[in-house]
């Protein structure tokens, strides 16, 4: 992928622009936009009553979108607290609405969903919001939590495009583009359209669903480089053979993973069995002390990026669909060296 | 530029990683993101008692972004129309508070800005806003405000970098990247440090310059493969002497082009000669039928991008800071060929 769009930099299919260079409404990138649609609507089989935005801001500016899109002001939702990205999607919910917490899975320090069935929504909530992943915890929903009539909203941005998911069960889905769908600067916002129409009139239009929808994500120019950018991932998974194929290949890196970490004395992760992450793994050593020796000798191996979040510490791969299986192997590899040289 | 982007796009000055696939918590990227603001505070003679944010949204998101960090509700602020994007900075502000339009081209069709001095600012008017040049009407500020000790804000989107601009007269700057600065999708805003700190408490995170100003422009994460191709901008204008430099290029540039136009019977630009945009060159051929082979041609001789904006029609040559004098001397001689067999 960024093979092509080193190719293409300079020169966009003989046209003798860069995407940098070209009016978004130029006929060019009115092309490399509806394809990317298309193709995101094709490998998520998003239904055609939903409409499909790119926008700015990334989830962050979804957090506000939300309330703001859905909700007159006294209104009240539902949301779910699985750890930091949960937190941070309800401290800026609670600036435009009364946020009920349906669940809080304090109790377990964060490493666990609520159990399937359990997710009541209080009377009057105009929706419920969970985040589908936890980036930092290593925290994942297994299922699709069941709301009757009330619009289910997620925050998908470090799953999208790992697994199959059944759109139809959602009113919104939202997700940033840098885990999975290419550059930062970009996030994809899939909704109902009959959730459009009932944005507060102080939402910034930048993040105003139903005026970006009628003016196809270019009320103003739209991030264009990454746009195309993530047109090119999504014809990478195309290519890969879809979500269903993503799904096999994140189930083994994951397992590969998980096994290694389980199989030994040395390493542990916190999360529970059913909840944990396809994307991102944390991992603890017996003594912290050897966190630092660990990433160093990683990094000098070649396996970058392994220190856990600044929040929390430890360690975390994050095996985003970009992870071949073989990046795992050699991380379990490196792992058990590690292991025999200070266990 | 371009290819220097192309060069690094799949491994970073041997990094072995691309800008895009870099957390923006690596040292890698906070050293890009740090260098491309001290090449900007440079160029510009950013003062040190002003902030300078990396933001998402363009220039749109900062029309509300203005009024909310700017204001509390029931705040009035002042505003000057001199055309479309003054209109649309006027219309979003308006949700925010109440506009005093403290002048308006409208008698002169936006060919115009008001005469030096006339502006007077309306007691209680939290700030001044002037769009400093109308990118569709190209019409120009030859002049800043003044404004006295009432803030004033200037939308520079398609202004900045093209010659030097005294940033201590301003409360707040900001331009969307994609004209002078690079790519979509990234908005720079500069301002006056004892602005901060006063946004509503409804303003989204990620146009709130207080919150973003603590973060370093990092509260989530930044455009960051944008942010990079900025820096290689800023870099690319210091090699070319910098703004003083530039201006002396774009004067140049502009004089050529608005030359050949008032020179001859056949073309004509339709705004003020005082007010007229180094940017952004609007004309007319003596009859509208000739707009859609004038625009053809000049594409078939490698001119492209000659159509006025859908808004207004016409035609419009864009010439900023990235556009050679041999590229404005080409469409000079293709003015001038097409005259002879039209005229």
């Amino acid at each position: 992928m960024l093979e092509r769009a080193q190719s293409e930099l300079t020169d966009w299919r003989g046209s003798g622009m860069s995407v940098m260079e070209m009016s978004h409404r130029s006929p060019e990138f009115v092309s490399i936009a509806a394809e990317a649609e298309a193709r995101m609507r094709s490998l998520l089989g998003v239904p055609d009553d939903y409409a499909v935005l790119f926008l700015q801001g990334g989830a962050t500016g979804q957090f506000a979108g939300v309330p703001l899109n859905l909700t007159a002001p006294g209104s009240s939702a539902a949301y779910v607290n699985t750890g930091a990205w949960s937190k941070k999607a309800i401290a800026e919910a609670r600036r435009y609405l009364d946020v009920q917490v349906v669940a809080d899975e304090k109790e377990s320090n964060y490493s666990s969903v609520p159990a399937q069935g359990s997710l009541e929504v209080p009377a009057g909530a105009a929706y419920l919001h969970y985040t589908l992943n936890e980036t930092i915890g290593g925290v994942e929903f297994p299922y699709v939590p069941e709301t009757g009539d009330v619009p289910l909203v997620t925050d998908a941005s470090s799953t999208i495009l790992s697994r199959p998911l059944d759109v139809s069960r959602f009113g919104v889905i939202y997700a940033g583009a840098q885990k999975n769908l290419g550059p930062s600067g970009l996030v994809v916002t899939i909704v109902r359209k009959d959730l459009l129409g009932t944005a507060r009139p102080e939402t910034p239009s930048m993040i105003d669903w139903t005026a970006m929808a009628e003016a196809d994500s270019m009320l103003n120019t739209p991030p264009t480089l990454s746009w195309y950018l993530v047109g090119l991932v999504l014809e990478w998974v195309e290519q890969q053979g879809g979500l269903t194929a993503m799904a096999e290949r994140n189930r083994a890196k994951a397992e590969l993973l998980y096994g290694a970490i389980d199989g030994s004395d040395f390493y542990s992760n916190p999360v529970q069995k059913e909840a944990r992450s396809w994307m991102n793994v944390p991992f603890l050593v017996p003594d912290p002390a050897l966190e630092k020796p660990f990433v160093q000798a990683a990094a000098e191996a070649g396996l970058s990026g392994l220190g856990g979040h600044r929040s929390v510490g430890g360690m975390r791969a994050s095996i985003y669909n970009a992870m071949p299986i073989e990046g795992v192997q050699a991380l379990v590899d490196f792992m058990t060296d590690f292991e025999k040289q200070n266990g």
